[in-house]
């Protein structure tokens, strides 16, 4: 009788509430009933993507909405600068390289943000480009970008679009779409969402729509122009992910009876938490830049991180995830976010360090937990 | 307190063993708990396929799995015959040439199959021809096309390859992909399969493996090779749909509990029966040559088929569709696939005999249900 924790960097866990809608009988798409699922849905993304445009949501994945926010944005040998400090800055900039877009890749270290003067620099050499690809949240790292800062200069650039992977920041931090300048933004549905995988969801700004009308990339699946078309309808091109589009609904309810403002300083506070958790049992973040939604820890010298993980699932029930890559076995990352709570995080630390007390690691079992419960005791930031 | 009927072409009821199974707290994909679900389905979905070979499993609906078939075969360019009989088979074209493939139509009406005489005569003329799409049923119209002797037409083309939308036609009619030589078999999760949409799985002859080392459109989220060699690992190349694919190994699971022999005889029992209800009452199919998944009819004159179909969902809360495009308002479409029983088809015909007589048609209440009654309490087809 242990209960099962998924603590990982996406999947979250989703609330009973949502499963329970998610479980109901299904019902066709083509009717008033869906469509007013989708009216309020379209309304709600509104509010917490922070923008005055429409969402495309898509039934895919969050990879094939990054996808798809590349082919609705760009002609092949259009040149974009990719931030690449991870392993979804590498897909990102693998996926353009495949659709034909000269990819100029701003390699960042594993752990790092890009630096503004860094970026600036790169983006004066390369004047003509079109986009600036960058993740809100490196998942891989645990890293935050500055897209804010990012955004205020791109800003200034009518030629060049700024699309940003927001799949693990969206709906966790105040990510203010319109206001930052944030040309396309890409969600998925297993994170702050708190559903299943299987819903991507992209804004676009009006920037991004006259960009659109350019596009020469074939698409038909991914037509984003197609989609807002039957979107002001309250319908989709396509059959339609419905039980998730149901379970979104709720999702978006639950946000909003939350707060935005108080959804955003839960993330905060459960992130510092863990960290200072972490610091307090004598171990180095991976992250220079952490950010909200996960947090990635070194592995402490002689402590292999997959075996950590390994013991926390076998032995605690706890799903974290390692390091990708070549960082695998080095780091291993703690998810909180979406349906998360404080006694979640206590939880979450407490299992970790039993587990590396466990594998030898020299800590005083319990003083982990201590610090995150005394944060979180004093709702400090 | 009226129960809920979904006899639509899909989606289709969802099981309850399913919709528990589905709301089950979701577990992390990187983990050898979901690796267990992929090997279980990676085997009995080649059953349910009919071949030897592994069907990749991609987190979008059955347009998307259409989009991929090409992308993964296919070079701009290449000429493709297209069977355009209804809705999807113009979907499958217009598809096609958003990726610069050159279309050959081979129109038939609507409401016909595809005759093999004209195909074959087609095929002649366009002997350059890569590649021929067509429905297995084509959903807009009910049809059933000759697939088998088409198949048995272009295994002998070995630069022609066969690609076959079966969304409403796999794991309900004996489609031998193997056998017959369908080189792509496309179906999605919420038809046979009894899950909401949401997946699409798309089968790969060693042929059109052989073709996909030289098609040369991009493709990054629809990627067979990533997938397969993720696959073949028990693992998928992004985050998959995790509970529907939970799902899926539970729809299997009872798919081969009733045994595939069963489950097709069970849905030509039902076709039959729905056919025969509607004779029986004085309506006329609109299908030559009706599929087993859904039967489409002619609404009779003087009665506008959306008001059938509105009356039904409002008076009995039973979803059927109507027609589209230019039959719209002409035909209306019952499902009787996936999760259907005989009682289930009895209650539908029923259904739409009563609201035929509430808008006005001459039928005698009662002909339909006994007719369905009749012809399934002898199991004849």
């Amino acid at each position: 009788m242990m209960k099962y924790y998924l603590m990982a960097p996406g999947p979250s866990m989703i609330p009973e509430r949502i499963l329970l809608e998610m479980s109901k009988p299904i019902i066709h798409h083509r009717t008033k009933a869906f469509e007013s699922v989708i009216e309020i849905v379209r309304g709600q993304l509104k509010s917490v993507f922070q923008t005055k445009n429409d969402i495309v949501v898509l039934a895919s994945v969050g990879s094939g909405g990054m996808e798809a926010a590349l082919v609705n944005c760009f002609s092949a040998g259009d040149k974009v600068i990719a931030v690449n400090g991870g392993k979804f800055g590498e897909r990102w900039s693998t996926q353009a390289r495949k659709f034909g877009l000269n990819v100029v890749d701003l390699e960042v270290p594993w752990g790092e943000a890009v630096q503004i003067e860094k970026f600036s620099e790169v983006l004066a050499k390369n004047s003509d480009a079109k986009g600036v690809l960058c993740q809100a949240c490196e998942t891989s790292t645990g890293v935050s970008h500055p897209v804010q800062e990012m955004g205020e200069i791109l800003k200034k650039k009518p030629s060049t679009l700024f699309l940003v992977d927001a799949i693990t920041a969206l709906g966790i931090s105040d990510i203010k779409t319109d206001l930052w300048g944030l040309d396309v933004v890409v969600t998925g549905s297993q994170k702050a969402f708190m559903l299943p995988p299987g819903l991507a969801m992209v804004s676009m700004s009006d920037k991004a729509w006259a960009f659109n009308e350019k596009a020469g990339l074939p698409r038909f699946y991914f037509d984003f122009k197609e989609e807002l078309k039957n979107l002001q309808k309250n319908q989709t091109h396509f059959t339609p992910a419905i039980s998730l589009l149901q379970g979104l609904k709720i999702a978006l309810e639950m946000m909003h009876e939350e707060t935005l403002p108080k959804l955003f300083n839960r993330h905060k506070r459960l992130a510092y938490a863990t960290r200072e958790a972490m610091k307090a049992i004598g171990l180095e973040l991976f992250s220079k830049s952490p950010a909200d939604s996960i947090t990635a820890v070194l592995s402490p010298p002689g402590i292999d991180g997959e075996k950590l993980v390994n013991l926390l699932s076998s032995k605690y029930n706890v799903t974290i995830i390692g390091g990708q890559d070549h960082v695998k076995g080095k780091i291993f990352r703690l998810g909180h976010m979406g349906y998360c709570g404080d006694f979640d995080v206590i939880s979450l630390v407490a299992a970790t360090e039993m587990a590396l007390a466990d594998l030898g690691y020299k800590n005083q079992v319990g003083e982990a937990a201590a610090k995150a419960t005394e944060i979180l005791h004093k709702g400090l930031i």
